[in-house]
């Protein structure tokens, strides 16, 4: 076993004990453990980690890392003071743990529920912003799990003295300091080799781009909870309404670019694409957006505003930046079409005033969320009042769009009789 | 690309296609395809199956298969209409999809709702059993999923024979041929190559032995619903009742010691050992058990009983037959240890009279199933009231233990707004 390996099972195993405990804990101590994490990020701990944290920036300097990376990096006394608001907030939250999901006696007397229980060790996997680890700690502690946090390189002093900050907490909550391990070791060999450990790691959780998610993808041997695109569309039928039309894709596009949640194409009903396109296309232009369309828009925008003729693969592109596609599209059923062959299954939106258009376009739009008149910036564990969020799935196992608490538990099913046999 | 792999996307990708039209179809329409179903097996096609079983036979004797299994793959009229009866019962369950899983309306009036819809396509593959085609068609039709079928070597004329019944009753329902296909190619090259179609396969179930099963686990690219082993443990606390804990372990051993469900150790409190083990170890050497037991088991069992020392490895086998291994342990926290490393987390069984006992087993130990003074053979999908099985799941994720039409499905969020952006 080489030295990665070693060490991977060290964690893995210890993990999966701690979470033992943990399973055990009431939820009224792992709250404990969570305002003692809060306590102490705002108090001679958080201090402590402002100064690991300005010595990660000065060798993140030297390195030539850019300055978005460096914001990033860089906290300070209201970023502390978010991550401890944050980690208060999940505590107040409901327990996930031991919830009676469902339950029935039989006629012959046996009793049968399901009750939510941890999954038991989650392995997070992060990059640069050290606020990742107070989060994806508050949130496994939180539903009962153990977790092994691996931030970036670039933050590692950092997110040491956020682990030592968080041991200090379990140990004064009486919780096992295993419960949440943030690994030392900074070498990128130890993440498969901790992606292998399936009889230990129940779940693995790649926050972060899409080299991280690959790498996940490639190495894990256990489930994973991730989203890989997010090629988000809006549709405006023919009965959209105009006001509502600019004001959602304005903000499906422009209010925040770079999420997953953000509009990469907008299509238009043939039978409204001459009435609500130009108005949309200035409104974007304006806006700095630059705009990708078919043939049929360009002839509609003519020279007023400026596009560029969308490639055929540009359909397939999340730009995460200030660009969008725009296509006219013969009716709903095209549209649908559209979607589900180009889209990513994040989130889809549709404008209208059609009764019957909007059921056809939630029912047949294959995606964790279809909105009607609304923005697809919405689509957000928040914003839905989950009041916390894992991370938004594409996948339809286990869990599928945004993703609170509950995606980190499991059920059991808890039997009783007396002498019941078959 | 090779013919496997040309066949494999050719099917994956024309269920996909269908996968599309069966979710549009509702309920009353799934419904009238499985009626439809039954009612084929009841008149002239069925008869056809029985000619194309005997077919099956035939070959089956010449290449010398065992009695067992020429058991299993034999249909005749009742096990016909059993399969008509069991497609009209999964016609009869309440509809899956559609359902309202839970919805709120914010305080600015967006609504949001999760709604059951179908995964998409399934994948099923299984052994020698032809009922099985039936079975999977019929919970996959019900849940709006498309399928492909793949059964059997020995049974592949009464597959395709159950295969055309199918399509007809599909073609009669109005929904497309490709929502089930059973797979015509008999090469075992053909599975990898479908395991791989990731794109268009939701979701792969195996229904077979452990080396169906650990194929499945090697070549699949999407999730797979299965369960490996059932090392089910019957623990009989301090206090167990001695009549209770009889009639329990020796249901839970013997009633059907084939399946994965059935007990695999005992486990007795130091303190209620020489009470209750004698009589059970006399009633299962009856039963013509063979027991293993620990040495402390086997100093209070003496020469009455013939037993053998346990060896260690014995405790992580699934005799899958009548075998058992017998253990003292010192309390309830020794059980609990025991059971949380050498069990397969299946289904686990205290016989006690202790609350706070049976709290704390049902708490700690880490099993899809966690009984108490009732049979672990109760573990079952029927047994639960769930009406149907797809299987058993010894995953933490997505479902866990019996595995109903639910397990089938996913959820989509759908949001309806008035012009809400963020």
């Amino acid at each position: 076993m080489n030295a990665f390996l070693a060490e991977a099972v060290t964690l893995a195993s210890q993990a999966k004990e701690a979470s033992a405990a943990l399973g055990r804990a009431s939820g009224g101590v792992r709250n404990a453990a969570l305002a003692e994490i809060a306590k102490r990020l705002r108090g001679r701990d958080g201090r402590a980690i402002l100064a690991a944290n300005a010595k990660d920036l000065i060798a993140a300097r030297k390195d030539g890392l850019s300055a978005a990376m460096l914001d990033r990096l860089q906290l300070n006394p209201s970023r502390l003071e978010a991550m401890a608001a944050g980690a208060s907030q999940v505590a107040a939250l409901p327990d996930p743990i031991d919830t009676v999901m469902d339950g029935w006696t039989r006629s012959d007397g046996l009793r049968i529920r399901r009750v939510r229980v941890p999954l038991g060790v989650c392995l997070v996997l992060y990059e640069s912003r050290p606020n990742v680890t107070i989060d994806v700690a508050s949130l496994c502690l939180k539903s009962g799990n153990a977790a092994i946090l691996r931030g970036g390189k670039e933050a590692r002093g950092t997110n040491l003295a956020l682990g030592a900050l968080i041991r200090r907490s379990l140990t004064a909550s009486g919780l096992p300091v295993e419960a949440i391990q943030v690994v030392r070791h900074s070498d990128r060999a130890l993440v498969p080799a901790l992606l292998s450990q399936r009889d230990f790691i129940d779940l693995a959780i790649p926050r972060g781009g899409a080299s991280l998610v690959e790498t996940v993808l490639e190495h894990a041997a256990m489930p994973i909870l991730k989203h890989l695109d997010g090629i988000c569309h809006v549709f405006l039928d023919a009965s959209a309404d105009p006001d509502l039309s600019r004001r959602i894709v304005l903000n499906a596009k422009v209010q925040r670019p770079g999420v997953c949640n953000a509009a990469e194409t907008l299509l238009a009903h043939a039978a409204s694409a001459e009435r609500l396109l130009p108005a949309i296309a200035r409104d974007l232009s304006k806006a700095g957006v630059q705009i990708r369309a078919c043939p049929a828009a360009r002839a509609i925008l003519g020279k007023g505003v400026k596009t560029r003729p969308i490639d055929g693969t540009d359909w397939e592109r999340e730009y995460l930046d200030l660009e969008i596609n725009m296509g006219v599209v013969a009716d709903l059923d095209a549209a649908i079409r559209h979607i589900n062959t180009y889209g990513s299954g994040h989130t889809d939106a549709i404008v209208t005033r059609d009764l019957a258009a909007a059921a056809r376009f939630q029912r047949e739009v294959d995606a964790s969320s279809v909105m009607v008149n609304a923005s697809t910036r919405l689509a957000d564990g928040f914003e839905y009042g989950l009041g916390a969020e894992v991370g938004i799935s594409t996948d339809k196992f286990h869990a599928r769009g945004p993703v609170g608490l509950e995606g980190l538990t499991t059920y059991k099913w808890l039997v009783e009789g007396e002498g019941h046999i078959r």
